[in-house]
């Protein structure tokens, strides 16, 4: 059984494959200027590339875990997130409010797909 | 390696399916004017049932995740959770805090179990 | 398919195993009067330790959720974190800020590793 590690530097690894799955480092946007659909456009972008990467692809992923820095973003993320889902594709999701690591961002999203 | 969604929208799915595992949406409460045990409750039947479509029980979830609205309800929540989680087989579990993406939900579980 | 459930009680396992993967329950500190750095090592260490019993090791981990009750000490986590993490080997990792269940824990550290 081997694990494949992909972008990974001394305190995480943006994704890691085992076992026929792979699991992301939960992606925030690079421009925190962008407001809440913008950061969540950047996010997806990025998750679409590492999935990639990884032998993977959106209509895979199992679980998404969704981390507002407020809930009253909730319907503006979700517009981008709505339109990025693939038709008859949606992971299981949970979407919770959190004050994020840094400030500046708004979303952090944090998904585990199959290879 | 296929994938089974269940209760699939737009958005996410209710059940997604894969590789031996089945991943539950985070559950919360339809009727929030309920106080924080029969949240939990409903909460609970709904992953019963969920897990039942999927193929699976209660008996065979390995990590649960419990977001609390108010950690002040910890014990409140435990008391319907201890007496739910099956003798001998409780899985390993995180509970935090997280404003809910609904201000009226006080609770929401997510769940990974084996099918 | 078997599940493998170490200590376990009535509300949750501290680590569970299946399907190639060990789910470890979300470790906090025993001694609440430490700092962050002090609450940091003291859960790495359980967490080794647990991984030790599971058949696995922190060379596996695939995936950790680190909940901050203060996301100001990030980096006060981080400088334990990072020197704990093993080269080349570091897990996707998602850190969010939560008022965890007890006020005094400042660090709570969920992990998925393969065994």
């Amino acid at each position: 059984m081997s694990i494949k590690r992909l972008h990974t530097n001394a305190r995480m690894s943006q994704s890691v494959i085992a076992n026929g799955f792979v699991f992301l480092a939960g992606q925030v946007a690079t421009d925190t200027a962008k407001n809440v659909a913008g950061q969540t456009q950047e996010i997806l972008d990025k998750i679409d590339a590492l999935l990639a990467e990884s032998g993977s692809d959106k209509t895979k992923i199992v679980q998404a875990t969704i981390w507002l820095a407020d809930h009253q973003t909730f319907n503006e993320m979700n517009g981008v997130w709505d339109a990025w889902v693939p038709e008859g594709n949606a992971p299981a999701r949970a979407c919770v409010e959190s004050a994020l690591a840094f400030p500046p961002y708004t979303v952090e999203i944090g998904v585990i797909a199959t290879v």
